[in-house]
């Protein structure tokens, strides 16, 4: 029995001690109100062990809940447990008369809502943690319907983020000796290049390839992300290459492609988990295998289509010329991609559409698609996109195909992190540049 | 290479990389204003691998200040990076004005100090959690003269007490094959009864003993707090029998005794850790040893000698009568406790003082010993005071020789903690009981 | 990296330092030739290191040939590695002359064959355990058709007895947290009733399941024989019940039915291993389960069918009355067993026929049933014959769906041993007792 | 609890088991007799579980008797339980007359002593390795008096040296943070520099030091022989400056000082261990560390000083010219060694001593010395004899100060070995050559 699992038996029994004492009888009205008064107990209660029994139930009768339960519970804890906006409105008067240190700590007291608390003492139950972010699953899900909830969503973020701080997370290498039970679970969470069965998994942790996953301690079984790496001859442009064919043990693999990068917790969306993640790993196999020099990625485009034929059917576009929307306009036409001469005319106009498509259209000023998002903010490069990186029908309809290199050169990683921190810049290629000509 | 250590390496590695970015000639002035204008550029960086070479240099540059740069430091950062008072005024006063839900969170991110946001930072150094428990220790003892850095205290209780939440505490078994690291350690951090050597150590740790502790997975070769527990036959009055004579195996024994508990972390006061550790013990013993049917601590009772002395020297006590007096007099002779027939005459009048000291002596309404205190908190019932209990040169100008057994009866520890939370009421024996008549 | 593969590196690096030493020019000839070459040197060289770095060249150059070469090879070393068997002449004659210690000592030095000291140098070449089992594995092929290499079998089935020691060998669980390589190898080596994927094998190793495999410390992913364990209510005596339908978490199981045992490594063939297993696992579920009371296999009949339709074809059977055989012959029909009627005729004649299968038809004055003669002679007792026990197509052909309970009793498993050992008596169940009459 | 005790406790329990079957009444007699009674009854009983149990109670019994009992015991088994001679006379007889494979084959069955039966039962009693190798260490102190005994030690060896197959062994780091229990143990097993106490034992696992075990995984908390290396600047000659000295973390450090060698199991004397571990750690540091280009020892000369004292108290010396034997009698005289001058005139010929009897005093062709023999075998240089090299009591006392340096050259190790092999040439350094002058 690991450690872990010891401790959490351990906490089972405290709470099972506590139980005793919570007098369950005391409880009217349906489940969401019981669980409502329980909740008021859990966080009113100064006591540990009984404090203990209580989270645990809390936290057992939250997961048996029904998701429209589970909404009009969560509805309530907001209202009945964010602050008193009155009773704060009172303290901040004193504050503005007199704005001390003394008063700012009072002030900051009252401000802390009793959701917070209660989220604090839930994470104490046996696999408390899990069952909190489990809650914050639900909770993303209610918030476009009921955007009330974000405030209650802040608190459990401020919370996550905390709990899941960096220092806290531990590396681990997944391979074929790696147990089952997280195996189904890298088999389950991945998302962007389909794990169809063992067999194909198998072929994804051999000598040729890598796998890292963040976990943390309090969710031990759990990956909370992770990324999977082709050690390759070359920067490789096609996806095919990695993960249909047969998988070639490459000895003389001079380069380590991600491939797949993949968050696991929907309940820690929004909680930075990933930052570190790609320059742990890159460390980790320069470590291991001296003679990887180059790090990269092979990444998709989501939304890039989508995005063209928008532009397409506009009146103008900022980013496409009338020539081009002449070739471009192809991509309308059934299996396109099969027709060598209709690739052929459209292979330069759309990579350049592309390349707008990521460097130019932006949100906030910041790229709008969230994978060039993300890995220019580490400092990566765009590198190259690549003509029929992605030939399923996923890839075709997604992004016409295209699939691009994000480049992790060490040396210049941390200055183009910079530049794009301090003015928005991003770092491209030569070949990229000279597509955008 | 544990895991730990393998993520601590990379962190590590991460910030070489980051660090080939910061310019450290940029900086310039003595060294504690260097580490300020350090610190405001890990608060107010956006980047993560530059900001992780900064939080390590950030760190280390701390770690070797002298204690005087180290309070000049500190009370920089204090003023400098504490809240805005103004600028909160402005937010409050909007608040206070129209108290909604928008512009409190306004005012919650407004309040936020950048001191909690360094300190966020400085953990994902390697080795940043020791880093910051380290600081705190050098706060905590700035803080009787320099009554202004409470402040700063305050957010970095909030900040430890999310980061050791009880829920992320790992309980070990402390034993004979235990790392001699650790065990290094538990010498060192034995304050109650100390551990000469390792010999002495070994004894602890035979087979009629137990010792656990909680760890921390950000700081996994330092215990945080531990209790050592002999298995004895009946419940022991003298600590002597415990720790001075040769150790006898005891198959028989029937009882635990909890003999020291020790906190390990001065830079963790007031976060709260042993609430749990004693029936989280209880419970590991219950289940693994069956015969052991009763639990109870051994317990010093600091300040006793201090406060009788203190009341002897009153005209009036409120706890002591004066027939009491004359008797108890007696302890301000030298070398009383050798003399039987001083001894004889003690014992009555000085076991009921005691038993009057930490039962009805008290501060905010809660017991004045601490050690009393935190038993009752935790439902343990004050079970016996013992004559000579710790008979050494520091049992005796501590508390006259005397010892006391608080005992943790499962079926009661519930009802008492209640008890003690509602209102108050502290749990005694019957034999207590007639002691006090 | 675990310790053991630390070791093997560690053995690599000192074979390859010895390599440098090793003329390989100078051998000549076919590769068998050489590879006997590469064997003389290796038992007549009294070094370390580069006999270290012979072993690993013999281990590798042997795997790589083909198995006709590996027949030739095996051949010229039984004769040409054997005992000399002049020279024993010589010793023994001494001895005969002079029956004492010290000639008894020489003789005994002389007896040892060189095909020893090679296996035993073989093994200590890198995966050399794992090398030597496999050439067992081969040699064992080639026994039939060449019959004088017995006398190497008998050399190395007295090394691997004594290295394969019970004392050595590591019970390990296996369960969904079992790391997937060794997982892996239970499909593959499940032979009694096949696992036929992933989602198959978690579903025997889930709550209601069991499985434990024996370990030994040079061979440490590969399982050398393994149990599967059903916990269900009562004496199960149908294997479809456990394999085909849906799992039920069955937390009312009082009864543990080992339903699958596997040897796993060919090369061990007659080396016992499996003695110990049962009574083991007995154990450990007795330890960690109070509630599992009875202790049962659900065993198959190899043979049964075969020798049964062997007993019809004969005029007389000492075995089967006139009328028995009559209905047994709707055995022959096509599809009997879908026949309500023909079965209900069947059952009783069949039952009985079996039971006198298990317990009267003997080689060498045991049963001839392999099976039977296992459990019998680890104390077991023949509880139940199974009427459909198991209802596949091998399961009618090859015991006309029948199978068996054999218990085993704590109370009387040693009891039951001792007058098998003793005299070769038989345990049966009053169940049984009844069959026959 | 770790899988080894586990299993230890599994093996117990089935003892427990079949214990219930041994009926002890039968037995009569004295403690001995009883025993061998036992013992006759494990070897005939062809039992498993029971006799497991029986192997239990023979080691536990044995374990319990006076040193005289032990040496009647082993004296009787030696006797009764050795080969039969006139039994083997008839079989060695056919043999004689028909020397084929088929009349081998039963003489080797014949030849086996019942005393090998019974170790090798013994040893699957719970503990039976450690009990084992206890065993040995007694008949090895009986053998000197009782030297009939070595016909059983011949079995006990060939048993021990096929269960401690290098192959099997484990290579394990000891440091600071391995298991205070063996770190005791390597305390306690220090013989060549003494280890005073536990902060002594620090100093030696200090970050410019390592220590390197060699276990069995059937004892798996008893080193079997391990190895103390200092990472100094050159090759020291001092062990004070090794030992003595405040450790000085030396981060230039170029060259490994293998400083200490110890067998910890008296029972495995003769069983061939260290001659891997030198050259395994050899590997290991090198690829730990690339700093370190040097291996050497430092190690002591058991010897010199009694066979130098013996040379010149001959008339005549083949290694001693007249001149030299004047001014060697110097070490006679007390307190020599403080004295400058008479160190000055010593220094050269007692060097030049040291290096014949290194060199030239030979027994069996091989050098009389055993350390130096030791090191020979593993194709080491003798490189430096040091004056004063340890200026302790012992020191000077066993070799006059004298202490040598034996050369791990990597590029050269394998060559030496094999000239040592094959015409028993001693490796020498220039320096040696030159004292040899």
């Amino acid at each position: 029995m690991n450690i872990g699992r010891f401790a959490q038996n351990l906490v089972d029994s405290i709470a099972d001690a506590g139980e005793k004492f919570i007098d369950l009888k005391m409880f009217r009205g349906s489940s969401t109100q019981f669980l409502l008064q329980l909740c008021t107990d859990l966080i009113s209660h100064k006591g540990v062990a009984s404090g203990l029994a209580l989270a645990r139930e809390v936290v057992n009768r939250y997961s048996v809940l029904s998701m429209a339960e589970k909404l009009t519970f969560l509805m309530e804890v907001n209202k009945k447990m964010g602050p008193n906006l009155e009773e704060i409105k009172v303290v901040a008067t004193k504050y503005v008369k007199e704005p001390s240190e003394g008063n700012l700590e009072k002030l900051t007291q009252n401000i802390q809502s009793c959701r917070r608390k209660l989220f604090s003492r839930m994470i104490m139950a046996p696999n408390g943690t899990q069952a909190i972010v489990s809650l914050r699953e639900d909770l993303l899900g209610f918030l476009q319907t009921n955007p009330e909830l974000r405030a209650m969503d802040n608190d459990l973020k401020t919370l996550l983020t905390s709990w899941f701080n960096p220092g806290f997370l531990i590396l681990k290498k997944i391979d074929w000796d790696t147990e089952a039970s997280i195996l189904e679970k890298i088999i389950e969470y991945e998302a962007v290049h389909d794990i169809g069965n063992w067999n194909d998994l198998k072929k994804r942790l051999m000598a040729d390839r890598r796998c890292f996953a963040y976990f943390h301690p309090s969710l031990e079984d759990e990956p909370l992300i992770f990324v999977e790496v082709a050690l390759t001859k070359g920067i490789t442009g096609s996806i095919q290459s990695i993960i249909s064919e047969d998988s070639n043990i490459n000895d003389e693999g001079n380069t380590a492609i991600f491939y797949s990068i993949n968050n696991c917790q929907r309940g820690l969306r929004k909680i930075p988990l990933g930052n570190f993640l790609i320059k742990t790993v890159v460390k980790e196999i320069a470590s291991e295998l001296p003679a990887i020099k180059k790090y990269s990625t092979l990444s998709p485009i989501p939304g890039f289509a989508v995005w063209l034929l928008n532009e397409l059917s506009k009146q103008n576009s900022e980013f496409i010329s009338e020539k081009e929307r002449e070739i471009l306009k192809i991509v309308n036409e059934k299996n396109w991609h099969a027709d060598t001469k209709k690739c052929k005319r459209l292979k330069k106009p759309l990579v350049k559409a592309c390349a707008n498509y990521l460097l130019n259209v932006k949100k906030f000023e910041k790229p709008i698609n969230s994978v060039a998002k993300f890995h220019f903010g580490n400092g990566a490069q765009l590198y190259r996109i690549n003509w029929m990186g992605n030939t399923s029908a996923h890839g075709i309809s997604e992004s016409f195909g295209l699939m691009v290199n994000y480049l992790y050169d060490l040396k210049q990683i941390e200055s183009n992190h910079e530049a794009y921190v301090q003015d928005g810049t991003l770092a491209i290629s030569k070949t990229i540049r000279s597509v955008l000509k």
